[in-house]
């Protein structure tokens, strides 16, 4: 368990692929959370699961996970909405030859392109620019529609953790008659976790986060680059949609794709990793399609 | 039940929103499905549901539904996805300021935006350019992903239904960046029904579709002017994204929106009201913000 090696408290899910056990690791143990939810999703978050875990856990309640995991799903089951936010890091929006944008850009991605942090990705069949974009995903904890203010949305997070937004730039921007979804949602292309982590545990206002491909550097920037902060993109989205509970927000990605023209796009056979401070790495090895 | 009366068979949910009772509905009565399935969604769809619905009317096992019901709830609970398809009809794209696309132009609405064919819907906030979109819904039955050609496509289709695709305009095209989605996701943005109709039970390629505000005509067109038709729109979705059985695809709307500049747009008050042949009829009250 390698990937689940640090201080801070990390809600995972682990186990094979639609059969995710609901975990809680720290610096020592890894803890079932299987007596006090079937798993980690909307309705857990959304009735007061993450203080019911506290509660055990500070009670020393929670039993060692009896059997070894041998995968990392995504830290949040089946969330309702995939939001992604585009052009959010100024020197992105330059490499992509996109002028700064005024207010968030919002699109979509299906909800079943989310999987685990170290699942094979396959290339889409006929891609030629499959690219990587390392992301701080925010996972909402309740309902937010309307909210008065961008200071009201932190407590509407439930926490956050590392996304890979996939995207095929021919799907996005050549087929797609300029709306990007078309790129952003084949098969596997959501990575993400390993962990959760919520809001009280880290500075999610700067954190690095990189990403490299084939062992070479990609990406290397930090969450205080953002154009516009976790806080406003949710308030702004709520004007728009209501995010439930168990909604992943990936507030776009810094610069350092393939886009740009500087580093080729991706084939079967690389491998992508991703990092972000505090939340943890995911590895992504690309099959043939 | 005026809603409910025609000749052929009909899946529809009936009761209050969240506690919906799945049905079976003809010319005679209304058969209550609930110890077949606890819902109709896409679990049910995948799993042969409809194939058992057929064995128990054949054989009269369908109890009638005992209590009358107070509302129409969407035919299909909790898709995955619903997925739009932009300027569809040659008239549309035309009286949109938009060229005929070249290959179907797909976006994302998120699926809390699904609701009944007659709940009250609220105008945004602020809106001032919300529009009605009367479109042929596909809703898929098992899972799509990188179809042969279209001929595959429609032995994934579990049936259709009427949909209104609302949009505010400003929020689509001004606020946007571009990408459509932020104006389509506001809160009961997708009103579906009344009923599922299977494929074999109406020519979803030459049915007449209409819509009225406050009583006077606005669309009125046939699926037979689609550039992209319903085989082709699956067949080719599936190339981008693994459709999932229950999800929701709505195929474009015909000219006659207020986007036009011929018509006004929607304010609280009004009155829309929608009908495909052989889909039925919806009527939504617009509520202020």
């Amino acid at each position: 368990m390698i990937l689940l090696e640090e201080q801070t408290v990390k809600l995972a899910r682990l186990g094979p692929r639609g059969a995710e056990r609901p975990v809680l690791v720290d610096d020592s143990a890894t803890y079932d959370l299987g007596s006090l939810t079937g798993d980690l999703d909307g309705d857990f978050l959304a009735g007061g699961g993450l203080d019911a875990v506290r509660k055990l856990r500070a009670a020393g309640d929670l039993p060692e996970l009896a059997v070894a995991p041998t995968r990392i799903g995504p830290p949040v089951a089946r969330p309702s909405a995939v939001i992604g936010i585009g052009l959010n890091y100024a020197a992105h929006a330059a490499e992509a030859g996109s002028a700064r944008p005024e207010s968030p850009i919002m699109f979509l991605k299906t909800p079943n392109t989310v999987c685990g942090p170290t699942d094979a990705v396959a290339v889409p069949p006929g891609s030629r620019r499959m690219d990587w974009e390392v992301e701080l995903g925010v996972v909402l904890g309740t309902r937010a529609s309307y909210l008065d203010s961008p200071q009201d949305a932190l407590e509407h997070v439930a926490g956050f953790v590392l996304a890979n937004d996939f995207s095929e730039r021919d799907h996005q921007l050549v087929d797609s008659g300029g709306q990007w979804s078309k790129g952003k949602c084949a098969p596997g292309f959501t990575p993400t976790g390993p962990w959760l982590v919520t809001p009280d545990e880290l500075d999610h206002r700067r954190l690095r986060l990189r990403s490299w491909v084939n062992g070479e550097p990609r990406q290397d920037s930090n969450t205080s680059d953002m154009i516009f902060n976790v806080e406003l993109l949710i308030w702004h989205l709520s004007q728009y949609l209501a995010l439930e509970p168990g909604d992943l927000v990936l507030t776009g990605t810094p610069e350092g794709v393939a886009l740009s023209g500087r580093f080729p796009y991706l084939k079967a056979g690389d491998v992508v990793e991703l990092e972000i401070e505090g939340l943890g790495r995911q590895r992504q090895k690309l099959t043939a399609p």
